[in-house]
């Protein structure tokens, strides 16, 4: 049991919440099956195995939604989690009380922004579709692009300005599976929000040279020039719709 | 330094988020000073001792928001967090890996429904006030009554079903601070929608009768009949705008 590969269980067809997942697995270098896909490609209803694993009553707790990680025996799900366990099995994280905890606590604030920026386009509710919720989309994103964004961001530049003026890390002792979400999530907010990406970044080089440095790492490059590394589209957390993202 | 008693961080005036520690510290019997409470009752200037940890650059990381545990020299925020740290130091966990991975689970489930309690009564932002997003707030709320609480509260009542018909505990092996968390939603979803709450729980018995245990607990219930504990207002997370409740 415990030498069997990976499996990790996701929607098909978005990066979503899943790409964390897929980013910290690549960059340590641990092969994994992502399960809902590989079916698929076999011909079989993948997502029907997803839904199996939501609806399996003897897992402590059952999960909630994925992205759900099986390994070693272990059913894990939500991100935080997730990482918090792979960082101290792979070396995605510090290895003593205060490091993992903070690598913990910074991936949680994480957590939070990334439920923002989704809300902008579902602030009425996540059971609606956009189309139903485009008056209240514009007031959410209207304060996320002139409140919340800002806040998040300056926020992880000056915790990456703590450990030097030059550094471009958010965790004491270099990069951590943190970093790898926190490039991510610039990705996805170039993607969403190009116009007021390029204003807020202004203020932040040190994030931008923290994401260039992600994603020029071997292992990193090399998944997100794969096929397995699905592009951003109007499916996840991360969509672009141009009335969203303000003036000119 | 680590035999100094434990202090939490967090607003005053409002139970908010904070109060998911001080069930736990109360429950697990350990003293605790609230700082802003403290320093206000000495006449000082609370809040101005929190802004002051806020701003923190020798922190790592500095915490992004309140609640924060400043405990044995380590600080940390994020409720989750912080009620992983003292399920582990205090016995309000299981000690075995799957065990407290479980109880983490569930409480980040708890933390992403008590988001989307808080996002009924302000779906634009959080940096506007409720009397600017009132008619969101009347689309979001509709959709918390109608599909994301009775989802919530449905899976949990699966879970602790899961323990067994009669079970009234979220994690393997009984009591945890998972329990102390959900009979706090449930108490503040009982005050913010008394109506919903009605036909809500009508499907939930097990939680319900979570709640009532959780709440006679000898520490617990001697804390919420303290002047430590603050009623729900409408500061809060749990507010009680009679409009969102929806119709008699």
């Amino acid at each position: 049991m415990s030498d069997e590969r990976y499996e990790l269980y996701y929607w098909p067809g978005l990066p979503g919440r899943g790409e964390f997942i897929r980013l910290a697995l690549a960059d340590a270098g641990v092969p994994w099956t992502d399960v809902v896909r590989a079916r698929q490609a076999a011909g079989e209803d993948g997502v029907a195995a997803l839904l199996e694993v939501l609806q399996r009553d003897d897992l402590s707790p059952p999960p909630f939604a994925p992205p759900i990680l099986h390994a070693r025996g272990l059913w894990i799900s939500h991100v935080a989690v997730i990482l918090d366990w792979l960082g101290g099995e792979h070396g995605l994280a510090p290895s003593d009380e205060a490091g993992r905890l903070a690598a913990h606590q910074l991936q949680l604030t994480l957590t939070d922004f990334v439920a923002e920026a989704h809300d902008t386009h579902h602030p009425g509710g996540s059971n609606l579709a956009y189309e139903e919720q485009t008056e209240e989309a514009l007031v959410r994103s209207k304060s996320f692009r002139e409140a919340r964004a800002p806040k998040f961001l300056g926020y992880f530049e000056r915790v990456v300005r703590a450990h030097g003026e030059d550094a471009d890390h958010l965790v004491a002792g270099g990069h951590s599976y943190v970093d790898l979400s926190l490039a991510h999530v610039l990705d996805g907010l170039a993607y969403a929000f190009p116009r007021a990406f390029a204003q807020w970044t202004k203020q932040t080089p040190r994030l931008i040279a923290l994401r260039d440095r992600v994603f020029a790492r071997e292992r990193v490059a090399a998944y997100r020039a794969s096929d397995e590394h699905v592009a951003f589209n109007e499916h996840g957390i991360f969509r672009h719709y141009p009335e969203l993202d303000g003036d000119a």
